[in-house]
């Protein structure tokens, strides 16, 4: 469906049968920057049309309120365009060029969509983001790091795509800034992959599980007060020997 | 902010003080009707802009892909009109209108919106369907059934709002027929505020706790052939001591 597909001609060799049956998992946990109102992510998980879902996590320039409007009117506009059935190339440059227009190239953000489909049966990760997403699959650990370009400023900005085959299991971890720096003045000290190995050994943890502890190791590293908005969304694909059909969503939060 | 505000002023004079800290949960449990390929039940969560979330949820009439494609089209007029600060009679109002032009008037679906809106700090229930909706708040049951037409069919079609103030605990149940008709041919014979006693005796269990165990009360009442698609949406407001200021959101689904 898109380009960047090395990762799924180097997976097709050893992937099940695609009518094995597949539990997908998301799992989102976000903190706001210490002392500010609100989180500048945003996050939204939508239905895909013809089957699956897209999960987009936007984090707008700067923090505050802001940096909230900015990612709410990115994700508002991806998700509008991918419950239309736009494909996730086009969304993420069709979002681009509305924040472009919309803020005459003064405003940037950073935007991660991760999508379920069915009607291609892959993964497809389309980053816009200055910090990596991290991949398990096999056992392995693959950083999906290729250069991508914040939206809003630049023209012609394009995603990174990855495609993959779904396959259990396999982790998807995505993140903000906030995450990636935590505890660090500049770079990243964060080590996902330790805690991955450490939250989830066999790899047939809950989403849910990862997502928590990789925040609470990002608010650790920043003493309880987050230098940055920060969130993390975790995908999981597991075996499954669930025949109900039933489909779960939950989401909690203080007011 | 809405109409039929009863229930808020009846509940003013024992409400705590609006800032005492609440956690909101939202849990949704589906499945299709038995034997067909996906349920025309469709569920978004939306954050609204100015704080707070909404959930819809949409019934499309029949079942299989023809209820899926009007309870899609349904749901994202209404999520993509909450994303933009509409209020959610408004919303209900216009979805109608939509479905009623779009398909001449000639398709009907049931819409519930289910907001907690933090500019008025109110929970605001808006019903567009045959079946009630169950809100259990001071150790009491309270059904919302006053009359409320479907959207899609008649002329100017309003909802039956319902808002409440902010205030733990409560809960909140909407459904769709396929849980409401479980195991009668005509009528209902779920005891919804049985399980609820049950499952959650002191009224502080979790969200995801009852929306699972009602939906399973269906399947059971059905034998594990769901006679039609059935859905269940369950919103809580416990009171919270959590100073983390940590959003979470999760959902799975086989595929």
């Amino acid at each position: 469906m898109e380009e960047n597909v090395s990762l799924m001609q180097a997976q097709k060799a050893t992937a099940p049968p695609t009518q094995a049956r597949i539990e997908v998992q998301v799992a989102v946990a976000k903190v706001g920057k210490y002392a500010t109102a609100e989180s500048g992510d945003t996050v939204e998980i939508v239905e895909r049309p013809q089957g699956g879902i897209s999960a987009v996590v936007a984090d707008g320039q700067r923090s505050g309120r802001s940096a909230k409007a900015i990612s709410n009117i990115v994700v508002r506009k991806a998700i509008s365009l991918l419950a239309e059935g736009v494909r996730d190339g086009a969304v993420a440059r069709a979002t681009h060029d509305y924040l472009h227009t919309e803020r005459a190239g003064k405003v940037s953000a950073e935007l991660n969509i991760a999508s379920v489909d069915l009607v291609t049966r892959t993964l497809v990760i389309s980053r816009n983001a200055r910090c990596p997403s991290l991949l398990r699959c096999d056992g392995h650990f693959v950083w999906l790091d290729a250069p991508a370009e914040a939206i809003g400023v630049y023209r012609n900005t394009k995603p990174s795509i990855t495609e993959l085959p779904l396959a259990a299991p396999l982790t998807l971890v995505l993140f903000t800034d906030g995450v990636w720096g935590a505890g660090a003045p500049t770079g990243s000290i964060i080590d996902l992959p330790a805690i991955l190995e450490n939250v989830d050994p066999h790899g047939d943890g809950a989403a849910s599980a990862i997502a928590d502890a990789i925040l609470d190791a990002a608010l650790l590293l920043d003493h309880g007060r987050p230098h940055d908005d920060a969130t993390v969304l975790v995908l999981k694909l597991l075996p499954s020997a669930d025949e109900s059909g039933i489909r779960r969503l939950a989401t909690r939060f203080p007011i």
